[in-house]
């Protein structure tokens, strides 16, 4: 099993997250590539700290608005996108580079990441950017998602994600972020759910059914108070159980 | 003999120039990468025109002052501007190896090309990008300026550039921009400078004589007006007089 | 009746549009904010030019995009784009005040126009900031849209505007703008509809009937070729058939 | 005395000081006007927050450089300096008006801050913008310097301010940033100090003499660990020791 977490989140003199604790517990960073956050010389630090450590590096491409943090839905056309997503995966390539390694996987990040489970343009400027820069670079990103079909259509290799700290529906998926039982918040409960998805490739859904759930990577979140906290219990109970971590790129 | 111009300077629906005109004309086009101009879409959009004629596309890497074009000196720190060149060359390079070729040489733009001539943090930020993406990139900048010292001193090869509509001192140094003689706008004139560096390796200096002016590549504009018709009177010329024109790099 | 077009559209080096000979035709200028497009330089500028010529100065509103300039829609939230439009007034007031002027009235720009036509938040969020603002600053808006009638219930005043070059369906809102018949190409058509608004307060529909159009403002376009001359036209038209041209504001 | 400090210098989802704590200590509220940081919403929540507290608003004008937090010196011109620091005021009094109150003064941010301390042509810039928005806005700046000569010049209000926590050398200025011993950390101390400034007009310099230091306001700090805890010494010595806080504006 994988574990992935946003990193590299800041801007300039802005902090957010503690990059050096999730670099200790995840085997898979999302690092952001300068759009909706990052800068060139947290990438640089980054990709440094994850080559060190034996994580992979993944771009964490977005929408073009370090205001909104990525965060609002833009309407983008194709070819902006697909171009904006090449520029950001060629500019974060850079950085892997210099420590003697690659982008492995790209993740999109926050309205993008939602747009492209559902909108066709979106998610097929995600494909073309990918197909068009490196034919072997996985996708990461929800299963059933208007993106790994469009991915996998165009050849490429899709990774499943599961959310541990999240409430699925009796259908396999999650319960919307606006509902009042979208979060697990009890860490004990968070880390016995990453363990049966790791495990039995199940997730109790909030029917109390437990319902399939394929998933190669568990994705943590680390910028919330508390959060590193319950990311080192994750990882953990999956040690306890014998899952062994290692990046799925 | 190379000839190099400034392309894809325009930025979202804002554009400066005509590149399609200079691509015609140039064996080298200097991509802008972003940062003091020039955008995802218009970056794929030149760097495929160029693949297609065969121009080889360098890296106008600049500060990232969209409002200042780059042409405002700012002070930056060394590890600042060595990542954010870096960043601007792993961007431009996934856009040429769309249209299989390679970023093929670096040269800094505006008030970065004008610091990196003299100051010494700045020049070495942009030698340890270079030698840190690849050794193997050449350097275009003014002969004898600090930036050319400190990249040959790293090992990397540097290729010098003449301006053959500016005037130059005795000591084969540029007449300032603010002087009144800054300028050699008499396009014929202009033509025959050009071909007397390609030809001869010399430049008619204010005071009359003929210094030398070793180069490698000549520079023309194509942001003023009339720029692409005295840039067409140099091409000219210099296949009048039997010149090679063909890239450095 | 007013007429009113876009100006100070250009950013940093980059211009747009012909604002001088704008001026000598407008009656209002929709004056950009630096949000879209627009620069500080070109703001006053355009003030300057503005206030001298005796034409009233509008806050062409937009979202936070260069990149896209403005004509891409973003998600905001009503308090987000409640605030940015706030700030953009303020500045653009700042420069009214050095030329013993103030801003007259509010016209969004590019998809926060179209926004405010039909999305209930982002309409409220701009009759919040010109409300908290200045009670008394119109908004300059398409008739029957959301935004004239929540800036109506909140006791702005609304200023309907009216399109000469744009065709418009017989229960009087326009073509959109992607049919192909969309737009008046013909500029004798144009000055003739335009005097037709004027005088008689219609517009003649695509199925040949005339329709009401009441407005008390005509747009006219100043970025495309030829849009100047077209201009003119509209402007001589109006003269020759009597119509005053004067602010409404 | 007035205590004085810099507030709302987040950006979008990024945090930077504790807002909230600074403004139950201060008298003036230094307010970040978007160009190095702060944004909107922020703006209109510190304003709110400082009109309710009666303490008094001044506009905290940077560089637009958001990724070098306005620490950067840029070499600007007089007119583009000038227009972007009257943009910026207009902007924050858009907010202050919403709240019945108004900027009250204007200081200079990080690298301008610096700039203006001995660059004639940013100077001028400062004062032009003043002198053109509201001549009676005073500016805060060091005693002494080019800008306050030259706002002195222009029939400005110049108010001076001290640091309690920076060492000063036997002349009156301060110890260099990057001198060892330019900060005094002992927190007894810089409370004691800021007494001695507020009832004496005096300042203990680094060869222990007490050196004339007539200020009307003291800078406290509150973005490093602690900062709020050494405000909190300074206001509770300054009240000790009879010192009425208000604000200068």
């Amino acid at each position: 099993m994988d574990l992935n977490a946003d990193l590299g989140e800041g801007f300039g003199i802005w902090r957010l997250g503690d990059d050096h604790a999730l670099l200790g517990l995840v085997t898979s960073a999302n690092v952001a590539c300068g759009f909706h956050g990052g800068d060139a010389s947290t990438m640089r630090r980054v990709c440094a700290a994850a080559a060190e450590r034996g994580v992979a590096v993944g771009a964490q491409v977005g929408y073009r608005d370090l205001a909104g943090f990525g965060r609002r839905h833009i309407a983008y056309d194709f070819a902006e996108l697909r171009d904006e997503v090449t520029y950001q995966l060629g500019a974060l390539d850079a950085f892997c580079r210099l420590f003697h390694t690659r982008v492995r996987y790209l993740k999109p990040h926050g309205a993008l990441y939602h747009a492209a489970a559902s909108d066709e343009a979106q998610a097929a400027a995600l494909v073309a950017a990918v197909s068009g820069y490196d034919h072997e670079l996985p996708v990461l990103c929800p299963p059933g998602s208007v993106l790994a079909q469009l991915a996998m259509g165009a050849g490429l290799r899709v990774v499943a994600e599961g959310f541990a700290d999240r409430n699925y529906l009796p259908n396999g998926s999650l319960v919307p972020r606006a509902a009042p039982n979208a979060l697990v918040t009890d860490r004990e409960q968070v880390a016995e759910r990453a363990v049966k998805m790791a495990t039995e490739g199940v997730v109790v859904a909030v029917d109390g059914r437990a319902v399939p759930c394929h998933v190669e990577s568990i994705c943590l979140h680390g910028d919330t108070p508390g959060a590193v906290a319950a990311a080192e219990m994750v990882r953990a109970a999956l040690i306890d159980a014998g899952v062994t971590l290692t990046p799925f790129a």
